[in-house]
């Protein structure tokens, strides 16, 4: 911990995933692509730190930016001074004085900001060679406690509330461990029904999921409702009654619209509706839980996350009702110690944590995030399952491994986010071979 | 009409206005910088439109990329086809499958938007020879219903009671236009309290405020909670008993201290606490504007607006009866069509508009759109005033002028948006000589 960052170089990398229709759905046609960020210490032959934001492509540039316009915050702080004084670090990152302007604590701004931070917290794994998820697991209450910035939510938890959740959470740690060791952790396919696929397309992908071991599968919503229909039925016929199918609108309805279409879905059973509605619109999203419990006799619930802006918004779902399910993202908000404070608010509110993952790097790092939070803090596999999408793991030095439809626990040291150098080189936009 | 557009300029100028302390508040020292826009026709000798975002100085490099990204969304348009299809538009830039992702509707990528659809409004304004304001007024309730989105907030306001609103805004319009000419449009003064004044100051600029005929004056609090009541009593003492007094706390306070922190302030009579807690927390406003009602027997309100990030956090402000004061900004969201959805829902909640300037050009931008509001919407002064604060207006082609507290009503044609080419020159970041 005796090392000091030196530098933040910082790579646009961007995958050409637009044509495919991959990754379609109501509201995004992307480039799936990342702000990727690494850390170079003093250390010598030690490890870097490896970090990035997840992009659609475009606007990638505007990330990059960010990071640039931050990075003298990151620049000549030593690890040590950092895990002294960690939400001193935070703050300096989400509450500059001028940067601020421009989110605040939303957006191109802040998402950045979860690069840096990511890649922080992947250099000290490394240097203690654990995997994040372990480091975290095993830190003391105290200073995870310590790393988590409580101004804004003190309304919702507080530190001594959250310590009593985190002392609690080593009972039974050993055994939890070992389980999900043994077993992997549960996680669900998204891969089966973009709106850019074919119905036989659907069919067939639906088909093979099934025989590969998934029991949860997600089909995205949103539009027009005729073909939503038709499209949820298929995959319900494919998989029969009792497997799991999770409907993603992206936003795409309004409230009312949510309801009503909601009204049809439910037919198919879902077990979630994930962004039914703006994802600014924690009251909107509290009217549609109410309404799709009420639908669906109380078997479906709402989720939402990926797009929440920060803990901020998170903490109003929760205040709210709104949400069954808390699906965070480790990078749209500002690193691993923004998403420990929503971890613990779930925690609290009694609401399962399923991360969001897919695009570049998601799967890698939410793994870590769902392990600790089984390990140490929601000590529970009920209801929680990480989305899994197989795109673009090949990129990874440390990718996800899966069976059966479970994730395999990380062993790596760090947060499984380094990226190989041949890959950043060749997808570099806009001047790598792949762009060119 | 017929011109098209042909190019988008944009300028990076920032003033160094850090070093004197002004605008200095809770959480904010900014370089007061501006994304200023060009849009370049193919109408040879005939106008430009101007357009900007305001910003704080470092991030203005990442609006201006944003513009940068955003701009193949306008260049090639003609003025004819936007005013056809406002809405297709407006979400052309709001909704690109690609940089969405990067907001969305938030933060930096919505600020630039903001930048770029006034800096249409602005042109548009210019080729019809009518200020913004009588050019707005003057529309068909078709056409300005047509130029909103009521995407994601028609459970709160449809288009046909917007037509309704607009339609009864007819009644009585003339009258309200001469009253506003002869007398100007009310104001209050920010330019007496920033928290880096020292006391003496303080009292200084108070005294000359209410000598040069200000009734209305705002405060920054959000300091350590004795200097904020000693400078409280400063200001109280000064105005007398009638004038009115607000504060304005810039969002550092969590919910429960804000609410303790009023339990003293309320002593000094404030008409309305501005930004008492995050942005984003639109329960948390709503619990501190139940608890500051019942502190102040009913006297002081909530205001917030200039960082909502757009129209759906503005439609769950007014939903939640959050907030008594809406106080919109006119390039923080996405200019002036979605400016258009929120003073519509501020006149169906009842709730009177008054918006947040200051900054660069923020008084040249919004005394169009209170103007149009008194005149076809809220028609009515009651609870209105417009900040005023005296920094920058030198630069621009079209100043605010003022007279005894009042903004004059403008008559040069555009949204006053333009720059003087000098300004740009002199104060363009990094190379022109104020920054060499």
């Amino acid at each position: 911990m005796t090392v000091t960052i030196t530098a933040v170089e910082v790579h646009d990398v961007r995958f050409p995933t637009a044509a495919a229709g991959d990754g379609s759905d109501a509201i995004n046609r992307g480039d799936y692509s990342a702000t990727y960020v690494e850390l170079v210490t003093d250390g010598g032959a030690g490890p870097t730190g490896a970090g990035f934001t997840f992009t659609n492509g475009r606007g990638n540039e505007l990330t990059c930016a960010a990071v640039r316009a931050l990075a003298h915050h990151v620049v000549g702080r030593s690890m040590a001074e950092i895990v002294a004084e960690p939400v001193a670090f935070w703050r300096s990152l989400t509450a500059d004085v001028q940067l601020r302007w421009v989110g605040p604590e939303k957006g191109v701004i802040h998402m950045a900001t979860g690069a840096l931070v990511n890649a922080v917290w992947d250099l000290r794994a490394k240097l203690d060679q654990k995997p994040l998820w372990r480091l975290l697991a095993e830190l003391p209450t105290e200073e995870l406690v310590r790393s988590v910035d409580f101004h804004h939510i003190s309304d919702a938890i507080t530190a001594d509330e959250a310590a009593a959740i985190l002392d609690k959470g080593f009972v039974g740690w050993s055994e939890r461990l070992a389980q999900v060791e043994q077993s992997g952790f549960p996680s669900y396919t998204t891969s089966v029904g973009w709106l850019g696929y074919p119905d036989d397309k659907v069919r067939a992908l639906t088909r093979q999921a099934y025989a590969e071991g998934w029991r949860a599968m997600k089909m995205k919503v949103g539009g027009p409702i005729d073909d939503d229909v038709r499209r949820a039925r298929i995959i319900r016929e494919e998989i029969g009654p009792d497997a799991l199918l999770m409907m993603d609108a992206n936003q795409v309805w309004d409230v009312d619209e949510a309801i009503a279409n909601m009204a049809r879905l439910v037919e198919f059973d879902p077990y979630w509706i994930e962004e039914p509605t703006h994802a600014d619109d924690v009251l909107g999203h509290a009217r549609i839980a109410r309404a799709v419990e009420t639908l669906s006799g109380g078997r479906c619930r709402v989720a939402t996350g990926e797009v929440a802006a920060n803990r901020v918004i998170f903490k109003q779902l929760m205040q709210a009702d709104a949400i069954g399910v808390c699906q965070i993202d480790a990078c749209r908000i500002a690193g691993v110690n923004e998403v420990l404070s929503v971890i613990l608010m779930a925690a609290k509110f009694g609401v399962p944590i399923c991360p969001h993952a897919g695009g570049v790097g998601l799967c890698e790092y939410v793994q870590h995030l769902a392990i600790f939070d089984y390990l140490r803090v929601g000590t529970s596999l009920d209801g929680r399952m990480v989305e899994y999408v197989d795109h673009l793991h090949e990129h990874f030095v440390d990718p996800v491994r899966t069976r059966g439809g479970r994730y395999l626990v990380p062993t790596a040291p760090g947060y499984s986010s380094t990226m190989k150098a041949d890959s950043i080189a060749r997808f570099a936009f806009p001047d790598g071979p792949a762009w060119r």
